[in-house]
């Protein structure tokens, strides 16, 4: 049943179907065979920061209990739980920590009340798309810093999903300057919301569900979430005229599944490639699936709801720029391992902004060369 | 030996080490009871269409073996062999179909002439990028119309790697107009091939291995291999004055692991779900690698080599989205499941572009804003 769930509530159920499918064909040895029987079975659960089985997130993490639980055949037997159901959201990271879960999922621009550092864990205003992210982590020292600044909270991180780029947010006053973003009350949480304190805006931090009722009621003027896909399903463009882009604060969120470290370790050398080969799974999953979704509820918003959808002037941009940049350096300054961390992503950066200008920049804007046929 | 040797051998060696790094941690039951003690034990063998640790693609094929193996605590323990081993490279197909091989690890593009539908799942020029194949196989119907494509030749296929966008190729003359194409004789195979024939040049194929001394001897005129990370391994810029971008014909080409049907078809569950996750994982992981070594590679390439960097011309590049158009409809034409899948990829295209514009593209533009502070 609760598999079953699972796989019907999940916006990644395609995979999980893919994998049933699979299950439905076999013809070699039967289930009871399956590996490890004479082993000891781990009844794990998993906390998360979002609710449970929400489009994308949700959904993600319960798509990565779902596989690691069938890649075990069982020896691991993964339990999701949502915020909320065994701890408050923004106590994942702690729970996991001292061993209540042995797993987690959230994103570590959460956890900067803990670690300065963590944010670039995640997402940096004007810092790394979704691609950037997974070469720095992967390829650019980026996973090691991470675990070893998680290694005193006996958690060890992995990459587990990723959004892509996210929209600006929705606003019912036109933005054309600096000036109109002064004595806004918007929604925005993490290194965002700083930014926008700097140049005049008074954040505020409020969980997903309770958006569309404070935008309202007009306890706030603006909102960010995540992205068409996300935001439709709230129903933000009932409660906004104008949907800004980019989402210059979140270019493309990491997501993290933390294991507590003593569980970790307890695995065998193969559970142990299990569960890495499942969160890597799973952040190519979740950024595919938002990918496909954020353009299908694009096209909706357009046209059945049409929604205005605007670009950021470029002066609005620069202010925020510039704002972001005062900010990184006094957290820099502030916090010796955030310095080491922000002068790794800083240099990789620097060399992804050359590479993709005449890769996948130019590649887009070549592609027009289609339409205009 | 052998896994010492992949690991030190592999350009995605980052994962490899830490897969090892993992089993040198542990501290709980020894790899003696690992998994599926009494489970057969499947010897299966990968056949590939690169060189041996080539880096990126052949690297890419040993992770994946190496994951494998792990994963499954020896029950698949997968060899790898590089083109020209047991088979020659374009060989792999038929060896996986038939049995000769279990497991092949290629690209779709190269079996056009056995199924004219194949390019679609590795590259079509002016058509998908990395990010977005994925979204269109995962979560648009592709991986199934594959599965299809492929199932009347016993063939199983995953997603398994992707480069990234590419580079248009090394050429020694100026490319200012398309009559700066014709009569050019130009290394470039499979669609992008039949695309410059069309605007009146002489495409070749040639092994990668033959592309320096072809260019160096006169044969050809100019050549396309990858990108930065590829490319500065051969040589090219010892051969040639000026790099072209962007990568039109091979905008973010998937590539593939194929599972003999019979093979695939005789695992239980669990050993299923475990090679779903590995191939994913490699998706995941080689676009990484290509992400972080290209950006280094082209710096290298223009402050040591002091390679000449230029961009396709508008005009260019609206002749070959123009040929590529007429390609592409003469394909549909002429086999009905072509026609099928092009619909399918176009579709989900259209959306892409629309949805792109205002998150991946507005937010490289927006970034600059960081550069000009």
């Amino acid at each position: 049943m609760q598999r079953r769930q699972l796989i019907q509530g999940a916006g990644l159920g395609g995979l999980a179907a893919t994998l049933a499918a699979c299950g439905a064909q076999t013809q070699g040895p039967a289930p009871s065979a399956a590996a490890g029987a004479e082993q000891p079975v781990r009844q794990w659960k998993m906390v998360t920061t979002w609710p449970a089985n929400f489009p994308g997130l949700g959904s993600g993490a319960a798509l990565l209990g779902e596989m690691i639980t069938q890649a075990t055949g069982g020896r691991i037997k993964v339990k999701v739980l949502g915020a909320g159901e065994l701890v408050p959201a923004f106590e994942v990271f702690d729970a996991v920590s001292r061993g209540t879960a042995e797993i987690g999922h959230g994103a570590a621009y959460y956890w900067k009340g803990k670690a300065e550092a963590a944010p670039f864990f995640c997402a940096i205003p004007f810092g790394l798309n979704a691609q950037e992210m997974n070469g720095w982590l992967y390829y650019g020292g980026g996973l090691e810093l991470w675990r070893e600044l998680y290694a005193p909270f006996n958690l060890v991180p992995f990459p587990a999903g990723n959004t892509g780029t996210q929209m600006a947010g929705w606003f019912n006053r036109e933005i054309n300057s600096l000036d109109d973003l002064k004595g806004l009350k918007m929604r925005i949480p993490g290194l965002g919301g700083e930014v926008m304190a700097r140049v005049g805006a008074t954040p505020v931090n409020l969980p997903g569900g309770e958006i569309f009722t404070a935008m309202q009621s007009g306890a706030i003027d603006a909102t960010e979430w995540v992205g068409p896909y996300n935001d439709l399903a709230f129903g933000l463009h009932r409660v906004a005229k104008y949907c800004y882009f980019p989402g210059w604060h979140e270019p493309g969120p990491t997501l993290e599944c933390i294991f507590n470290k003593e569980a970790f370790e307890s695995l065998p050398d193969d559970l142990k490639a299990i569960v890495d080969a499942c969160c890597r799974a799973v952040n190519d999953a979740m950024l595919a699936e938002y990918t496909a979704r954020n353009q299908q509820a694009l096209e909706q918003l357009k046209s059945e709801f049409k929604v205005d959808f605007r670009p950021l002037p470029e002066p609005v941009l620069h202010g925020l720029a510039a704002a972001t940049r005062g900010l990184l350096d006094e957290m820099s300054s502030k916090d010796p391992f955030a310095a080491k961390v922000y002068a790794s992503y800083s240099e990789f950066q620097r060399r992804a902004m050359e590479w993709h200008r005449i890769s996948e920049v130019a590649y887009y804007a070549s592609r027009r060369a289609l339409v205009e046929l």
